[in-house]
């Protein structure tokens, strides 16, 4: 353990000491059999149920001592644990145990003409360091994500969460002693201090990947000081195109479950655009229902002269992730232009056509560079669940790796297996 | 262009200019038809044979400048080019003509409950960044490799090959033009000014990934440097292990083309290990096989004892990457010890075991955590030819991304394609 005020030397040496330890159980970890650690979620689930009452009492010293942090209501409430939540963690890692075990898995096969017999297979990526802030749930879905894809994880959540997370870790730990996972396999890092993070970050003979889950500066300080390869997860600044070729009654529901439904993801649209044809008998429609909803509107001059409610937009507005009841809104001269537009302001996230014509839906697939291209569906599908990927640690804005949800497989790398009789190359 | 002695700032500026126009081509690129992409390989051989003459010249002038940077008789020999090395390389871009086009493959697709058809379907990275060292076809298997995949691709080569590269160049780009394929596909960085590769290892908006294939000096500096992702290609220190059940004589076979066959490349092998329940009948067996191809043995204390002619390896040994007719050996306890040797002093590329025992060969492949784990077979086998990638662009040591021989496909990403027909989410 760390003293209370450590010397940067003690907290270098702390720092790998977490790193060689995950390193050591990683090794072991990744040929543990998928029904130990499936055990261990299912023990996991089964204890937090038990230690309800110790969660809940750590938790409440967090939420006592979140106002000093300068946390607001909304903050407050995503920190906050009570018996019904706790009841959804365990029933997450019950729903983790029912995935199939990434590790093992043959991504293909053949025999080459010399009858080698070469497969890719899947194995784990080794070691995960996954950074996080506020709410404490993600304490377990991420260990329990990590640990099934066979990786050993070392978790840093935020100092306003830190009595709550080491009450799940313990639960979790004393989990994988009964289930015999290695020692190691999890491990919580128990200090806030600021600089033991870039400690960790220096450490890739140890960490094999960094994945960090919060606010962009977060993600920035991790991608400037990482040494190793990071899983990134920036803004969301995602797009709504309104072809002329639209259906508006299917364009409306599409705007407002997109914008609404759920303001703060990322995968919620930021920014509304419509084709110059059918901009006069579109954009007050779509807009009505907006503002029905409570939504801001801030437009370009064409949509404020059609929509006397909508605010100017700056060039800001069209770069900006709001999170909340905001929508951007500009009209488009055709298909190239929402294309255009999306290029310079998006963020490579989501984005959607709303469309009738066949030519229109394959160009905007084609040329929107985006983790996910959707045609006439809200851009809130872009999500792990909803795509069969069961639960995810993050959405990659990355084109490396993993890009978009990432599940259990992204959490893998995979190995050449080879097979042979004696051959020699000749 | 750079003036001849270009200020910080100049070169600052031109990296950019050489980036922005990577990104614009990058982005038609994406969309440009498989069959023009071919016609571009093929018009390309068609000119290298057509202008093999300015090609021999531009070469010459670079072989006769080479002993000036202190370039070896086979250095200088990997540097010369005749008519039949470009035919040579011709033909290796009609090969990469024959391989499929990875772009707009459908690595999976499902029609979800609600109707939602998802689809993960293959784009290229974008921009790929290729850094090189002397032998000049590598400028145009390196250019085939990354616009076959959809990629716009900067080349940096080695300032020995300049004039050699240029003229490759030339062709590549008059080909470009005939087959009109974007302006920028392909660019060459026509000044060997070292700071220039830094300013470009900087702009990650503009590259997607850097790759850099060289020493290991060059791939840490690139490392240090690159903002963007970076497939290594680190040094192999490639194992056989021979354990206490081996077949002799196929393990002989095995060791010697391992090592011998070509002792220069990553994956021939630098250390045998030997089960010591048949090191005596065996070591002696093995090393008079190896001596006679005139491989140097530089082993443990049993193996001295064993073999008189090899003489003692120290530590450092075990973690060399010879390249050469030299081999460290070392006796090991069991199955057990040779896996930790391996994990020890390794470089996670290569690794074979040559054994009769299927619960052996069942742990080494579970416990060795190589790029390509191997079965009673050489190590030359890892290799993107012979398992059936076709060409390749490097071997990497990452486990991020790709990892062992890199493709057409390692050169790729995906988006998520989603086909809905109105789907809100609930």
């Amino acid at each position: 353990m760390l003293s209370a005020t450590p010397t940067a030397a003690e907290l270098a040496e702390y720092a790998r000491t977490l790193g060689a330890r995950a390193r050591r159980a990683s090794q072991r970890l990744a040929v543990v059999p998928g029904a130990q650690k499936n055990a261990w979620l299912k023990r996991s689930a089964a204890l937090l149920r038990d230690r309800a009452s110790d969660i809940l009492d750590a938790n409440a010293r967090d939420v006592a001592a979140a106002p000093g942090y300068g946390l607001n209501a909304a903050a407050i409430d995503r920190l906050k644990l009570t018996v019904n939540r706790i009841e959804l963690i365990a029933r997450a890692l019950e729903e983790i145990v029912l995935l199939p075990d990434p590790v093992g898995e043959v991504v293909e096969g053949q025999i080459r003409p010399n009858g080698l017999e070469i497969r890719k297979v899947r194995v784990p990526l080794g070691v995960v360091f996954f950074i996080y802030e506020s709410r404490p749930n993600v304490t377990a879905d991420a260990a329990a994500l990590c640990v099934k894809s066979g990786n050993a994880v070392i978790l840093r959540g935020g100092k306003e969460a830190l009595h709550s997370n080491v009450a799940l870790y313990e639960v979790l730990r004393e989990a994988a002693r009964e289930t015999d996972l290695p020692e190691g396999a999890i491990q919580l890092v128990e200090s806030t201090e600021r600089s033991l993070v870039g400690e960790l970050l220096r450490l890739r003979d140890y960490i094999d990947v960094t994945i960090p889950r919060g606010g962009k500066s977060l993600i920035e300080r991790v991608v400037a000081e990482a040494t190793m390869p990071v899983i990134k997860h920036f803004d969301g600044v995602c797009h709504v195109y309104v072809d002329e070729s639209a259906d508006l009654v299917m364009a409306r529901a599409i705007i407002i479950n997109a914008k609404v439904q759920r303001p703060s993801v990322c995968n919620a649209a930021e920014c509304l655009l419509v084709h110059r044809a059918i901009a006069k008998t579109a954009l007050p429609y779509l807009a009505q229902g907006l503002l029905e909803q409570g939504v801001e509107l801030r437009g370009c001059s064409e949509t404020c002269a059609l929509v006397p409610q909508a605010k100017p937009a700056t060039e800001t507005d069209y770069r900006t992730e709001y999170g909340d009841l905001i929508l951007s809104v500009k009209v488009v001269d055709d298909l190239t232009a929402a294309i255009a537009h999306i290029g310079e302001y998006g963020s490579h996230h989501t984005d959607a056509i709303v469309t009738g014509d066949l030519a229109a839906a394959r160009r905007f697939i084609g040329e929107v560079d985006s983790a996910a291209v959707i045609v006439n569906a809200s851009t809130r599908f872009n999500d792990g669940g909803e795509f069969g990927l069961g639960a995810e640690i993050g959405i990659s804005t990355d084109k490396f790796h993993a890009r978009g949800p990432c599940g259990l497989r992204e959490l893998t790398s995979y190995k050449y297996v080879v097979f042979g009789t004696g051959q020699i190359r000749g």
